[in-house]
């Protein structure tokens, strides 16, 4: 690989240039009109304006990011998160057109993607699975019944969302059958399919994680990461490895996840995502994301493993680089995603100027950010504009590292989630590790009363 | 360990803050009248001020900081490097009145500090040593006669010299006499002690050192260092681990590294510095520092130890955490000292208020700072400001790393030596590890003609 495409923005864009350029891979970013002075465009070696500012107008335009990909001589696209991360459609053309994709292949992606079918290739390689419709519901075959035999409280969720969208909660039989004609009515409306089916509901759940990566031929995992701090069905905090979880459910977690991903013939990395039940103990597989994740630098900080930098490895052509046994786990790691978002705004976003950018510094502590002090963050994409992230023996000593690291920020110009950061870090319940999915909107004294 | 007090300043004196805090421990600093808005002074939970500017008058004047060090309720004292962090007398006094002393055994210093003793220990250890006099010269008993033994050229030393000081070059037997004269002479005025001692001189050497770690008992190694980049005796770049030594040369350094800290009953971090000659392939000690060194971060981000922690917990009376089978050395570090001087005015020191400034972020990076963006940079102080440091997997991989790095560093309101290191990391020199400790000097086109 000589010369990388990346076809995304903000911070995910900068943290992919910084790897390829530390391999000596010349770079070029594709954005929109909004972005054109942007940190991600200034780091690249080459940036080209492919549209104006809506995302469907540029970021997703594949035929503009195949465009600049060929004309610029690039023998390589890196999807990053989001926009075209998870389009098998987008990855064909790419493969169609001679250029090395940076990801799994368009079928891996594609059977992920639909989430019953992943339910069913989860459950076939012995990974935990909630009690649930096993398959699609379907509504001319009682589904009532089906329920019923699921137990309430119950979800239903959309076969093709995802990400948290798509879900509706149905707490006692009576209300079940209007909720389904509602919830197959909204899966159309959203998705253009109204397939759905059923989930037990776990109360108080947390979200754990695996990191696994392969070659085509091997799989190895990376740990496991938490990130039960949530907003909305957004993760907000993120650690690994995932703290207080029994050793049984940690070993089948770790190794059903590589036994999916073999079974696959999985090709870069890939993150199986579950639910755990700490009162029953109980792990139980959410979706498998074909991409790389947000949160991938706490993995980073505990492994020294450079994810992308093994991305970049495999797609070009490489074998795994390390053996299970040579993956190391060191520490714990934290990340805080930081948001250009006004708390006292019910967390409306911040768009603005950055007046003052002051990160933290010293030992354990890594910043990946999309902006710089003197930019402009536009209204039109996620408001998500930096990460802050922190590395120590201890998960305790990380909890203080990180609480040190957020009071050195200083901001100006927009308003950011910092201080919901400050006051997450102090919270015994996030010490003693008794915060779940929905802490954030539920804990009294957390959030403002506009939200 | 509950309160610590920090006998330093600057970026050490923060970077001591930093690693107490991680662990739960309360600190004090002390800081000159000019210091007391430091970001030292900003970062610890008291800041005391003992004296005014001048170093003799504050950070050097034991009773002030013992003083504070009792009034506050400290149980331990950290000197940092530089000031007292090798003054036995100081040691004594710290743990005379009952506190930890975070450095080894006052008797330690003492031995390392007579570089005379300090090579008979190093030759008993089985350290590598420079053919030289054996001992002190005897001006009396012949020295010519020793000095034609050793062989010219050769460099006379001042025995109670170290870190460059009281060395004086000698290329040919006619001019070793009167060479002699004066530099005892110079030693004399300069240390009040007038010893010398002959050591064989090597042409464009490179330095390489050993890091060991020490609990009285027990010793270990944490890998090697090389710190060849210097300018008039000064490190500039550092890195671990040393590129291009022998393997038999590096094995037989850290052992004996490790044997002569054992021989001293060796507790807590210290250093073993040799000069290695690439020609002949052979290593021979140099000194050894009893104290953390400005470079101990290459160390940290190879090892993924904490030297500063390890420090704390070993002054307190733990045992070493870690065997030496435990210890892995992962890719490569590098770090630039950044020095607020002016290189087009013969990098006279630069103070002054910095008006805006902005750090590199992003994977592998971190940086050790002592000053912040309006911060002033008072003149009565060595003028290192900050260290920029880098770790990647491999050595090519981090050169690339950290010229991305100094590109991303904005300084104005002072003058500092960036484009130095932006210069260093381009030269083909450096990326063959064919520089040598005169390089800066001596390569043509890399200082301007007023140096």
């Amino acid at each position: 690989m000589r010369k990388l495409l990346i076809a995304n923005r903000g911070e995910i864009a900068v943290r992919v240039i910084r790897t390829a350029h530390k391999m000596g891979i010349a770079t070029v970013v594709v954005c929109s009109d909004a972005d054109r002075d942007s940190l991600a465009a200034r780091s690249a070696g080459e940036a080209v304006v492919i549209g104006p500012a809506p995302g469907q107008a540029s970021y997703l335009n594949q035929q503009a990011v195949l465009k600049v990909a060929l004309d610029t001589g690039a023998d390589a696209v890196h999807p990053g998160f989001g926009f075209l991360s998870e389009n098998a459609e987008f990855a064909r053309l790419v493969i169609g057109n001679g250029l090395l994709w940076v990801g799994p292949a368009p079928g891996t992606i594609q059977l992920m993607g639909d989430k019953v079918a992943a339910r069913e290739a989860a459950r076939n390689a012995g990974v935990p699975v909630l009690k649930g419709s096993d398959g699609p519901l379907d509504p001319a075959a009682d589904p009532l019944q089906t329920a019923e035999r699921v137990g309430f409280p119950l979800v239903i969720k959309a076969s093709a969302g995802g990400g948290g969208r798509g879900i509706r909660l149905v707490t006692e039989s009576a209300a079940f059958l209007s909720a389904m004609d509602v919830a197959r009515a909204e899966a159309m409306a959203s998705f253009g399919d109204g397939t759905v089916y059923l989930e037990r509901f776990v109360q108080e759940a947390r979200h754990v994680e695996v990191q696994v990566l392969g070659d085509g031929t091997d799989v190895i995992h990376l740990g496991d990461r938490d990130c039960s701090m949530q907003r909305r069905s957004q993760k907000v905090v993120e650690e690994a490895p995932a703290p207080d979880l029994p050793d049984e459910v940690r070993e089948r977690i770790r190794e059903s996840s590589v036994n999916l991903a073999k079974a696959c013939g999985y090709v870069g990395v890939g993150t199986v995502e579950f639910l755990y039940d700490p009162v029953r103990r109980e792990a139980a597989f959410i979706e498998m994301n074909t991409r790389l994740q947000v949160e991938h630098p706490v993995t980073e900080m505990i492994t020294g493993v450079d994810l992308v930098e093994q991305q970049l490895r495999i797609a070009g052509g490489e074998s795994l680089s390390l053996r299970q046994d040579e993956v190391t786990l060191t520490g714990h790691a934290f990340e805080s995603r930081i948001n250009a978002e006004d708390p006292d705004r019910g967390f409306f976003p911040s768009p603005g100027t950055i007046d003052t950018l002051t990160w933290p510094t010293g030992p354990g502590v890594r910043v990946d950010s999309g902006v710089a002090e003197g930019d402009t963050i536009p209204p039109f994409y996620d408001s998500m504009v930096a990460k802050l992230i922190v590395h120590a023996e201890t998960r305790p000593a990380a909890i203080r590292r990180m609480s040190d690291a957020l009071a050195e920020v200083e901001v100006a110009g927009i308003a950011t989630t910092i201080q919901m950061h400050k006051d997450l870090f102090a919270r015994p319940e996030f010490a003693t590790v008794s915060h779940h999915t929905k802490f954030i909107e539920t804990a009294p004294g957390l959030l403002k009363e506009t939200t």
